[in-house]
């Protein structure tokens, strides 16, 4: 095992580290890649949302409920709160005959700045709908629904919304329901700690599935790569990254430094966890990773610059250190 | 070397692992404990603030200038730009017949959120005398102006200014100035790559010469020690914990996960570097330092609870998860 590494850097010196753990795989021929602890359990937060919103394209919700391509996509999002997201999240708990107030994500601002400034200039309190979590939720919701389940708890582990998620997750990574721990995530679904190398497994079936255009997981997967937008939004990597690639892969972010990737073509599935949960490592060590495999190529990457090698800047504007990542020959 | 781990849990899952470098000094003994890599060489940034302002205390600025103990403590703080933070440090300037717009430093909002909100109610925009580092700006703004010295690019390295203050560091560091690196820091102020038991070193020199009612380090000390809310502020470890152990060691935080302590009584200093530069575990990890070290007790612990052993919240306010120190026996 070799270590992967993000170092932050000011004038000549390295003044911080990432340590990052990567594990690749191939829908058949399994583990292809890895650096640091390809083993490593740790929670997958919402680096998974394609899989949590499955049960309700499997189970017929998109014909039932009519749902767009849009609102599909805002299902598997962590978004950012602007005006788009929150029609598309208030539009599929209106067609679920949901209410609003029956989220159970808590209230944040949007964490779309100039969004988040709107808000605040109107005197308006963020709600649960500006959570970035709150299109998991309304699929969530909207599964209920379809089932005729109660609405209420929809949330808890024990609700069976929650346990064909959790049935979910373990047939696409390849783990029995009993070797799966859960948390609490920070919107207050389950969320599961598993092994780095079976997400990526998980990510690789996934995207295999994709390329079969009638499967649940084919529509999933294309709401995200044809709607990028409704899965992030503005300047966010997930977003900028699935457009720059022209939708040859999917890409989804979770929180403490989680990072998913599919690429359906090449039948591959990425995971990757900065050890110390740090977003801003994962960033650039994901688009490394992207790079080392030739599944982006220099003039997509000096596109995503930014997030590829972030300058550093103080509070004069002075550029004075920048990100750059130290990665082992993945194998 | 034996690793000191701050561990981010969640659930009965550890999710994220800080890993922190400690070097305790005593002023005469030398290194007395470690953990990680005492020999790390990393910026001290802000937390070597007391260093900083001693040319000015040594060169009779205080007398000059008629500067209040306040005044001097404000000299040292990464400060929350409250109300009274503001004051200090314009009247430094005021003192020191220097204007507001010479202070280099680039603005930023209060760190203190309520003082934040409250220029933002006033529709004010925040200034440069806001920046954390304001304080110790005026005092370095004053200090050249008793000493004549132009105020011009009193922020670069070549500035008389600053190759006193790194006169200063190579001094109570005990290295060469020669040994020095030097990058931007995030106020536009040179910072200092040091090897982390060096910095203990220096705290632990400082903390003995504390003991001496008449030096200029007793002054800058004293001014800490007594006055502490000047040095952070409200709900701000540093001011929390200088207060909580009833002045008996001075505490300064820098950015990107480093600390210092000094512990005047016991001739001892304390660097603490978080590798990955998470504030998060700095401050459980200073004070799990100082716990097993017998400079802090359970009744002061308790005090400081909040971050001895934060609790993570989601965003529904449930607790999720906590941060917990692993410490290995310190020698």
């Amino acid at each position: 095992m070799t270590d992967a590494v993000v170092e932050v850097t000011r004038g000549s010196v390295v003044e911080s580290r990432h340590r990052v753990h990567i594990a690749v795989a191939h829908a058949e021929r399994g583990l292809v890649a890895s650096a640091g602890n390809a083993g490593l359990v740790s929670f997958v937060r919402s680096a998974i949302k394609m899989f949590q919103a499955l049960p309700l394209v499997e189970g017929g919700g998109v014909e039932q409920f009519d749902l767009t391509t849009e609102e599909l996509a805002v299902c598997t999002a962590s978004h950012g709160g602007e005006p788009f997201h929150v029609a598309a999240a208030r539009s599929i708990l209106r067609k679920a005959d949901a209410s609003e107030d029956l989220l159970a994500c808590g209230p944040h601002p949007p964490m779309h700045p100039s969004s988040a400034d709107a808000l605040a200039a109107c005197h308006q309190t963020p709600g649960r709908i500006h959570n970035n979590c709150s299109g998991k939720h309304a699929g969530m919701l909207a599964f209920a629904t379809l089932r005729g389940w109660p609405h209420a708890d929809y949330h808890r582990p024990y609700h069976p919304v929650q346990q064909r998620v959790i049935d979910t997750i373990a047939h696409w990574m390849d783990v029995p329901v009993s070797a799966i721990v859960i948390g609490v995530d920070g919107c207050g679904l389950p969320t599961f700690a598993l092994p780095l190398d079976r997400v990526a497994h998980g990510c690789a079936r996934i995207a295999a599935a994709a390329t079969d255009g009638g499967s649940a997981a084919a529509r999933v997967i294309d709401a995200m790569l044809t709607r990028p937008a409704y899965v992030a939004g503005t300047d966010r990597l997930c977003t900028d990254l699935m457009v720059a690639a022209g939708g040859r892969l999917f890409a989804k972010v979770g929180a403490e430094g989680y990072y998913c990737v599919g690429v359906p073509h090449a039948r591959l599935g990425i995971a990757l966890k900065v050890e110390d949960g740090a977003k801003r490592a994962a960033e650039p060590a994901v688009l490394a990773v992207l790079r080392a495999l030739n599944l982006v190529n220099d003039s997509e990457l000096d596109i995503l610059a930014r997030y590829a090698r972030p300058d550093i800047l103080n509070t004069r504007g002075e550029i004075v250190g920048m990100l750059r990542v130290s990665l082992p020959a993945l194998g």
